[in-house]
């Protein structure tokens, strides 16, 4: 569709592998990877509500970057933060659009064309009427709950390793005493487990379970060189409860 | 492959999802996608019959579009539906093949390079003799049975999401008394659920079992934030009855 | 983040299907490619010791091919293969890694901005100080046992499809008199089925269980127009020992 509209330019796939209607993991995969991509149009696609009341958006952030995807919050942990929402509107002129819009597949009849009209260089407020960014649909990502040595923590995502990732960063782990080589006991609803927390997978052994530090600085569970995930029956939305054992 | 032969080809990749085998799905897939992609030249290798007596074929339809692919059905219906066949050849002409051809993976050693070599301006009548598109293998897409209060539709594919694609458009719905708000009675084999015709997603409930228009003008099945095909067992050329429910 | 460095690089994806840390996979799969590929920056990432002691390589081949990936192996039975080593260097200069580096994703961090670097022309031997090519780390392709009517073969990889490709090819069967049209016992474990071997899956019927030569001239299991992985529960590593059948 994009390449109908706009035949020069590049179409760079971030990923196909969302969860089905897991808006949050799709937010959480654009804010992570957006940092290390090229400034461009970014259009992201998680959409439950399609054909329903929920706006489809075009926004510009404060870098330069913009932005096309449903108003259900999938856009706005990235652009907030990248530095915030300069300009929004609501994409609602026809002469942007498809001819015909099917009330299922709006990636397709509205968001792609939309981009595609963005790179060829139309501007924003062309697309349709100007909105507040304050009255945007934002998503709640789950706080964890430090307690003196017990943290509870819930799972954001699961990654095609079975790496189980987790609503907590290295600061989290250090305020319970968690810290490199701290061996800490998991329990996931009845079952408990025993992890170390490691810098990276070459520091522990084939089959340990290790709490470390992934590559967007938060903390993932994962069991060297198998899946984690399947191993504990471990879903999104799954909490954790986190200690050190003191030795 | 493509890019050895012709550098400056943009490829273009639809999808590396079709099911094993599954030359139909193939077909639809290219058909319901093409309408939405550039003129171009279009490879499609679904190819069960690969190293048998299945012709290599290239063919241009009356719009421009040439094709790329065995002679089992897989081009014909996207290029029957956008207009027919204006000319076919057997590729056969071991100039625009690899050197050595292996018998299992034609997609790589003749249908990519012929693809390649017809990006780069070679002429079709280059690559082999002429066929008589009349000859050329069509597949059978299940009809229907619509009787007065019941239709009898076949499972035409399951997407990745689990929704039910079936061989149905609006049409046959209305022919049985089934709009938008219309509650079913779906029988699969010995089962039997309830599902509600429905504009789009976001007019049921989380749960709710949904008839729907889907993005090709066809009926889908699915269930709201869930997997259809997973719930009710439902697979690839199954039978489903629908009856609307009398209120 | 290769396009954040070298927007005018062209990316052509492989493949993102490999075993989570099959090396020996990765590896393959990267030797049988190549030889279809237009010569330029292979980058290939199966890492399981990312963040321990194992150097991060780049390497220039023979025929002009440059190389990006960790010291355990992957690189090297495609460069070897395509005419050995010419020069390799340890990626170590901060200039041409990201800032921050992680401990658990060199891919992005290291592997990805030193390939987009030698893409953008940077020399190789500004990338670090130069290694002997006989340090490398090179993986055991396991060899199999040939009698005078018994092959013991290894699982080297299940493809999408459920097809087994063993470490065999053509001559060996031939060594124990299997040609096109023997039958063959193959034994797994403690099960015994009998497969044909064929020419190419045309030659059979479906359901029928075939050893054919694959495109890459090696040997492989499939169940044809069905899933032979799933059928004999085969996995990677797997020994099977196969006998022809004397009628």
């Amino acid at each position: 569709m994009i390449k109908q509209i706009a035949p020069d330019a590049e179409v760079l796939d971030v990923t196909h592998g969302i969860s089905p209607q897991h808006v949050l993991q799709g937010a959480l995969v654009l804010a992570h990877t957006l940092p290390y991509m090229p400034v461009g149009v970014h259009v992201a696609v998680v959409d439950p509500g399609v054909g329903g009341a929920r706006k489809p958006l075009a926004l510009r952030g404060t870098d330069g970057r913009l932005y096309v995807g449903p108003d259900n919050g999938i856009l706005l942990i990235a652009a907030d933060k990248l530095g915030g929402v300069e300009q929004v509107v609501e994409i609602s002129e026809a002469a942007y659009m498809l001819e015909s819009i099917s009330s299922t597949f709006h990636g397709r009849d509205i968001f792609s064309p939309a981009a595609a009209h963005l790179a060829s260089g139309v501007d924003l407020d062309k697309l349709g009427p100007a909105l507040d960014a304050a009255t945007l649909v934002r998503l709640e990502v789950p706080q964890p709950t430090i307690g003196t040595a017990r943290i509870r923590a819930t799972v954001l995502s699961v990654d095609r390793f079975g790496n189980v990732q987790l609503n907590l960063t290295r600061d989290h782990l250090e305020q319970v005493g968690i810290v490199p080589g701290t061996q800490v006991e998991v329990a996931v609803a009845f079952d408990r487990f025993f992890a170390v927390a490691a810098r990276t997978f070459a520091d522990v052994r084939p089959g340990d379970v290790v709490l470390y530090e992934n590559s967007y600085r938060s903390i993932g569970l994962a069991l060297n060189q198998g899946n984690a995930a399947q191993a504990f029956g471990t879903k999104v939305g799954a909490e954790l409860r986190l200690s050190p054992v003191r030795g």
